[in-house]
């Protein structure tokens, strides 16, 4: 079985950090100067490991291998989010990398071909998954000419020129090339920390369902309107909110989590009762009916207060994606390579957060795995993973991959 | 007694709303141009009342009887909220001028001497009750030194210097000179038309306690947390103010009225756990035991919330203001002059805004006025009050003043 190289992939993950350095961690968001020349960089390491590697028109990244036969598929993003932490995404495409190194380079398995995938802006800074999205064949040259860098308004297409990658055709999945997809990653919570888990095999990606609730009231003096006669929408909406709160409590999964990540009220003075107040609200779990469930006694409530208060109510759904499954088989995979490296050490869990393993899973057999995050910490430079538990991580991805391949 | 003069009340006031005309009110903050051409045009009004008209150092304007024996002092302000109504303040203004004219004007009464007074900044562009502040020797150089407008920056000085006022002394009240201070408004609620009233005679200027309410948290990828690791600011700020809310309805007197005017979540993203929450609350009452009663009602949600949660809570007070009662024989001259001319149509109530005449209360017995707005409405530029609740307002004021003074 491959070794994979501990100071290679170390390195390799440092050498990335170095693109964009803040901190202890990035500020690498896509399209920008140091992403731009970590693609090139990275596509040069994926050309001194033998593969065929180009950047695409939307600035994926694929590095083909040149073996017969099927072959499986790996990679993960390489921007960041703004000043946010060193391995994610960067995790996954290195130990894709080491992976395709170490099988290519033990006799034993160098028969087997590992193809390493890059996506652009898994992290959103000018869309939704956008390079996952264009690889699986869901994403139209219309919504790339409109995307725009939500924190600078620099647009996709002047971040392409800058680049040099304008007007090139755009990689598109070849299904039948591949028997699987592995994506690895940095966990993002502390579920592998808080049970001793090195190893995360993930069962499914959850499906996030995002609303929109509005209270419109009557804006009016807060001294002189009488409690009896105002139409505080500030009111409705705090006495909703909890209300929802604690009905989600009853409605949800074991594992469902539900976060209200915004509230206005308006005008927003102390002296004013609000007129309107507005709240983004979303929950996420793996099984469509917990999400059926969820979504039915969040519009009971909405109904509710529509019904009992004296402000109108509205619920609008922004968004409501699928839960991915991830392949039973690789699952095993995983579970038989982690079970060699780290015995006891693994755990089956849902992925809360999206990634672009979700767009791969409905075109090939998919599989994610996990390594922990120091105290559950993500999307902030503190972000970290011991070296231990990165090298650990980097052998049971590549044993696994041969797992399945050889299956 | 006098007869005041509906055309002179109605043409008056018509010519004020010109200063600054927007829609059916005004536009005039504190020191604009048509504010301070308005306070040119009402001091000349008081001159041809014949009264000695001056405007001092902070836009003040004092216009002098020149009888002898106690006079009535009585005024409000005529500076608007900005794209507000064309009576809030206007209306006290023009009741004042006109009681010291119809008073004037009759011989049984001519021995009696009003005072008018118009004070700056009621409506807080630049500080806090700028002007009435200044008349009672409540204020420092300092404070009008640092005194900006919230919207446009500009300093109170530059205004004072732009009108020509600078450098002049400000008038200080004159205790002895007076027998009483009477302040009409218009009410900015609807307890007058609601219950068929047309005079409301003010029992109280409400006090405001003000707190901000901090919950601290930690910021966290609403995916990967689950609920039983996550703190979230956010949900245990809404769960906190739906408890103080419920709890208040129980603590509260009759006439109590309590807000949360703002509310915010940070970072206020929908996939991003709130790592702080804060809250701007107020209530309002005229009797300091209910404000006690509230106040620690308050506190015990604030500290149960800190035990049982998991979060840090804080509460900082911003303000609390003392209730100002009015005098009980002049709320009886009200009372009075209204069954005169509106039998059975006045009522008793608190204010539930603060006024210009909470502080004059320590200084001298004073009295306040409502007549109705119609819907409630103020602070909008569609505030009102029909012609004839205005003319009726003006001749029961008058006779007030007049009752005040003869007894």
């Amino acid at each position: 079985m491959p070794r994979i190289n501990k100071d290679r992939v170390l390195s390799d993950l440092r050498t990335l950090r170095s693109f964009g350095a803040y901190k202890t961690g990035v500020h690498r968001p896509t399209l920008s100067e140091p992403d731009v020349a970590a693609r090139e960089w990275f596509a040069n390491r994926l050309r001194e490991a033998g593969l065929d590697a180009e950047i695409d028109g939307v600035a994926n990244i694929l590095g083909r291998s040149r073996t017969n036969g099927k072959k499986a598929l790996s990679g993960s993003h390489l921007e960041s989010q703004n000043y946010s932490g060193w391995l994610d995404g960067a995790l996954g495409c290195v130990y894709a990398l080491e992976a395709a190194r170490a099988i290519a380079e033990d006799p034993a398995t160098a028969d087997l071909g590992v193809d390493v995938v890059v996506f652009c802006d898994e992290e959103g800074h000018f869309g939704s998954f956008l390079g996952s999205r264009s690889f699986v064949g869901l994403l139209d040259e219309k919504e790339i000419d409109d995307a725009a860098d939500r924190a600078t308004g620099m647009t996709m297409r002047e971040g392409l020129a800058k680049a040099g990658w304008s007007g090139r055709p755009r990689f598109l999945i070849d299904p039948s090339r591949y028997a699987a997809f592995f994506e690895a990653h940095i966990e993002q919570g502390d579920t592998l920390e808080s049970g001793g888990g090195a190893i995360g095999v993930v069962t499914a990606i959850v499906a996030i369902w995002q609303y929109r609730i509005t209270v419109t009231g009557e804006q009016n003096h807060a001294g002189t309107t009488s409690m009896k006669r105002r139409r505080d929408a500030g009111r409705e909406m705090i006495r909703l909110l909890a209300a929802i709160d604690a009905r989600l409590a009853q409605a949800a999964g074991e594992r469902s989590v539900w976060t209200t990540g915004r509230v206005t009220l308006e005008p927003g003075e102390k002296s004013i009762i609000p007129g309107k107040a507005e709240a983004l609200f979303q929950f996420r779990d793996a099984d469509p009916a917990v999400l059926e469930r969820m979504e039915a006694a969040l519009r009971e409530e909405i109904a509710r207060a529509g019904r009992e208060g004296r402000c109108e109510v509205a619920l609008e759904r922004l968004s409501a994606s699928k839960p991915a499954s991830m392949d039973e088989g690789l699952q095993a995979a995983l579970d038989a390579a982690a079970e060699k490296s780290a015995p006891g050490r693994h755990i089956r869990m849902p992925s809360g957060a999206g990634h672009d393993a979700q767009w791969l899973a409905p075109k090939l057999p998919t599989a994610m795995m996990f390594v922990p995050s120091i105290n559950g910490i993500s999307h902030h430079w503190s972000e970290n993973t011991s070296d231990d538990d990165i090298v650990l991580g980097a052998q049971v991805f590549a044993d696994a991959i041969v797992n399945a391949l050889r299956r």
